[in-house]
């Protein structure tokens, strides 16, 4: 495997690097326009650039009235990385420096069986990518996992979904293995980074993403940075209290937004409503399968269950008082919706927004728009390649 | 009055100007071994610095085994003018170039007279300090204001207990009066500067300022810069529901934090046990004054007086189910409490811990100290000259 190390070599290089890689190729005239450089010097970083194999020529560009400006664009050799490692799934992406998805491959695969198993399929999954010749060359790895991270260290810290996990070097192991830069953080930090690179989230730099899987996180993007707090766990509001009477929650406390609303806790309570006779919809459903997940209880709203629209009602609620107050505090430009349960759709989020709405200050959500995401499963993995091609693209 | 116009011509001298303020006088070869220039660059820079008068000579240092470095300092003629407006105060203070207090007037005024009466009685109590000769010229002026404020605009947006003063150009109108740059914010987020500026938080990146007077209010600090959010309103936590049940707010919501506890709900609820008979020492305070406050509270809670105990208690227990939320949520290194009701102190501050480490997440609490402001009644002048020291010490 070959190691690439290439990196830009100032600030200059930097902006022209990432000017590229989001808004694609480019007129040598059309970046003079941005970066405001002088004509001269614009032409030594570009030039160094393509000396470095970041960066190649791309034909002319159309006259704007004199001598036809060239085009550059970011070199097509370039490849970029993602594991998306989720509970229950592993999700490996290539990428060009664009960060434009070349090839996607998804298998299922518990987290619990611990670091050694699971990075080794997923490089599985990697080799077979490159054996499709996707990734030649690898320019760097970004890694998702689904628990707390400290990111400085590269590494899982006291997982509660992830036995084996705690502080297992995964950025050194990789790295390692593949020979080139690995950057790891949470799932749902991840995420954010693809709703900010490719979603809805494009042009907005202070956002939240509020996801509703398994479990509950928030993702929160200030000046169209991570925001990861002191010891990376900004962001871990599913053992924040919405009941003191509520239901006992896996940390030992009562209540918890995540016990009490998630794809977890929505299968157990409609279990619970269908062997109560509340719902036959939801009582046939757990007749067939033998369990119940968040997709039952969606299918059960979708025919009109009325058990089922309360489940999400009330759960739209408790999330939505919980949003309330995060917005009151971070008085964010956007907040994007996602995860498996945001599945439930617009019900759930008309619920969420009437909450919101109605508690937060006026100011905070004057311009507030609460949207579903719209990336689907490729949020992870385009976040993962964006983390690393951030770093990569970074002047040393 | 003079019109200082002068600041710094590149991010180096950027950077000397504030090592200088925060750090005092230095020799040229202490600043050398922080700002990594080379010797005959960082001459230029300093010289330069000298040039504008914004840096003086200051003597020789202590030698370090050669010849002698010269000490610099900032020029010892800079004034920086804070004037902190309150709900029924006003404070203004000069400083130096390194915001040290020269000169701390204040007077009771309240807000609710309107921009042309306080801002005047603002500008007489320079007058005075100018007066006494502490300011023949004013290098800016911070502004601390008791409302929500679009700090782009330098103006208060609809704030609730400033009648009057929507949309008011309180920057515009001081800038030109005074013929100096000037910066407009609210009072929690000045204090938040202040406590970055001198107190506990000197060395934190990321912290909360948790203000709780007569309102609720949080100054949040990212990265050492006040994160104010998209419409200038982060912070803003007084209406963060804490009780379905709770007490109508003033904002027209139930059970808002600030309605539940806060300088005036308990003065409310203070005056509803003295009157039902639950506490002799407030009732026989209240029967003296014909009013209870938060300062009554704190005698009772002194004298022992248990229905006092429960009040604070009950405050602090909505006040730590907050603060546990905002902490998972924003992972901060450090909280500050301060404000009035901080006066509270310890009875309220053990309270407020108790909840925090029993519902935020280990990884968040872990190092996180909960502390109370030190800084008493200086942090928002102090605050309000390091907004408008940032800015006028920032690069043009």
């Amino acid at each position: 495997m070959t190691r690439m190390t290439t990196r830009p070599e100032n600030v200059h290089q930097e902006r022209l690097l990432r000017l590229l890689r989001d808004e694609g190729p480019r007129s040598r005239a059309e970046l003079g326009d941005v970066v405001h450089l002088s004509r001269s010097k614009l032409a030594v970083e570009i030039d160094r650039l393509v000396e470095l194999g970041l960066v190649e020529p791309a034909g002319l560009a159309a006259s704007r009235g004199g001598r036809r400006s060239s085009i550059v664009r970011l070199a097509a050799r370039l490849r970029v990385v993602a594991i998306d490692i989720g509970a229950t799934s592993i999700d490996v992406a290539v990428t060009n420096g664009e960060l434009e998805i070349l090839g996607h491959v998804a298998m299922a695969c518990n987290v619990r069986e611990g670091p050694d198993v699971v990075l080794e399929r997923a490089l599985d999954l990697l080799g077979k990518l490159r054996g499709e010749g996707l990734a030649d060359e690898i320019h760097g790895v970004g890694i998702g996992v689904p628990g707390p991270v400290s990111f400085r260290e590269g590494m899982p810290v006291v997982p509660p979904i992830m036995p084996g996990w705690d502080r297992y070097p995964v950025r050194e192991a990789v790295s390692q293995r593949l020979g080139c830069p690995v950057l790891v953080d949470n799932d749902v930090n991840i995420m954010a980074l693809g709703e900010l690179h490719a979603g809805l989230a494009r042009s907005v730099e202070d956002f939240l993403l509020l996801k509703i899987g398994t479990g509950v996180g928030c993702g929160i993007v200030v000046d169209g940075k991570v925001y990861r707090g002191m010891s990376g766990s900004a962001g871990d509001i599913g053992h924040i209290q919405v009941d003191e009477d509520g239901p006992t929650c896996v940390c030992g406390n009562v209540g918890c937004l995540e016990a009490t609303f998630s794809g977890a806790a929505l299968a157990r309570d409609a279990v619970t409503e269908a062997r109560a006779g509340r719902s036959p919809f939801l009582a046939d459903r757990l007749e067939e399968a033998g369990e119940l997940t968040a997709l039952d209880v969606a299918a059960a709203v979708a025919a009109g269950d009325p058990t089922a629209l309360r489940l999400v009602r009330e759960g739209g609620r408790r999330v939505g008082n919980v949003l309330a107050g995060l917005i009151s505090f971070f008085n964010p430009g956007l907040v994007v919706i996602a995860g498996g349960v945001a599945g439930l759709g617009h019900i759930l989020l008309a619920e969420i927004r009437s909450v919101v709405y109605r508690r937060s200050p006026p100011l905070a959500t004057g311009n507030l728009p609460i949207v579903l995401s719209e990336l689907k499963n490729t949020a992870g993995v385009i976040g993962a390649t964006r983390l690393i091609s951030d770093h990569i693209f970074a002047a040393t």
